[in-house]
């Protein structure tokens, strides 16, 4: 992965006080196996038994290099969101100009969204597991002013640009609007990993979502 | 609470194929002060540590007529889950007819539905942090045919009666809305109790999404 040193300054180091060990040399790479390693544990038995040890068996490195690049495991778990919110960040949702259609702006966002929320729910109800992980999430998510409200911002900011060239109709509050869509992305991707994907298919699936908002958003009374 | 003989047809008593413990005379009551009990565990500390001794303790009952009433830990979580589900069936939304408001139909469903998944969200979220009670509940969900989708189906039906009654416009997916408002108050309601009601109130507030949902399905090019 690209950027790793401005991943870094994103990790928390320090979510418990305790800064982490850095002396002597640092321990030979492996952080992008470490992250993997992470959510893969995560994804087959949650949080209350993530070990850092384990981490590092599973990424086939020193459990002292995990400690280096991550701190704890709430450094840990926001990695892995962080990881996550990169490859999300890095979609391009198209400008929403006259020459652009909001039903393809839509669909790009949901797609990159639900990808992203992939990843980031399974650490968030993971943390939720343990007090010390739970505490860590929610002092990482206020402290850097980070969460879905990001995307509810991120959307309706582009919703409300969309409402400026004149795409979408001018009389709704675009931000209601951006959180609905990010809701039911969250709903979904949330059930598929609380209860299977043989469950989250007996919601409206995801192009669905798309049709209805762009039919409810085109302009009207004109 | 009423008709306690209905509920607890829906726990399940042999969720792990064991049949509770019946011999004998049942142990004399106290269901709700164990129900009431585990919720206030659930709150304080997730289910990691949720044992039917400690749920005993809280609600000054023998361990005995915890199994009794709900069989393991997960018939107590079900049990939490379909009370809170009981006093949200029990409210009246309102018929949507030609004389009815269709602001206030949703104003009175997302209020009772928040109500609802402040009890259930803790208890969902609490079974993903154990392998047992996370499959538990899912087998629960899938048999039985309860869960999220249940409440999509119950408002979806409610806007395509409006729609019948024109008094929302016939041009969206009425269960595709549906999804997108209970998915925002699903995603208000996770991100407080994981977060905390200082980040949910990052989000716009029900009042909000209410009145956006409400324009959005006034009938047009009539």
């Amino acid at each position: 992965m690209r950027n790793l040193r401005k991943l870094r300054v994103m990790t928390p180091p320090d979510a418990d006080g305790v800064p982490p060990r850095r002396r002597g040399r640092p321990p030979s790479g492996g952080r992008e196996a470490i992250v993997a390693a992470t959510l893969c544990l995560l994804r087959e038995r949650g949080a209350s038994r993530l070990t850092t040890r384990e981490v590092a068996a599973r990424a086939g490195t020193a459990e002292g290099t995990v400690f280096y690049h991550f701190g704890d495991r709430t450094g840990l778990l926001m990695a892995v969101i962080n990881d996550g919110l990169r490859a999300f960040a890095d979609v391009h949702f198209g400008q929403p100009d006259p020459g652009s259609d909001i039903g393809t702006l839509l669909d790009r966002f949901t797609s990159a969204l639900e990808g992203f929320l992939d990843i980031a729910v399974v650490a968030m109800i993971a943390a939720q597991s343990d007090a010390e992980l739970r505490d860590g999430m929610a002092q990482y998510f206020l402290a850097r002013n980070v969460g879905p409200h990001r995307g509810v911002e991120l959307l309706g900011g582009a919703l409300r640009r969309a409402q400026s060239a004149g795409l979408v109709r001018t009389d709704i509050d675009a931000e209601a609007l951006a959180m609905m869509v990010i809701g039911s992305c969250f709903l979904r991707v949330a059930l598929q990993q609380m209860i299977g994907s043989d469950y989250s298919a007996k919601f409206p699936d995801r192009a669905e979502l798309v049709r209805t908002v762009t039919t409810m958003l085109a302009p009207v009374g004109r």
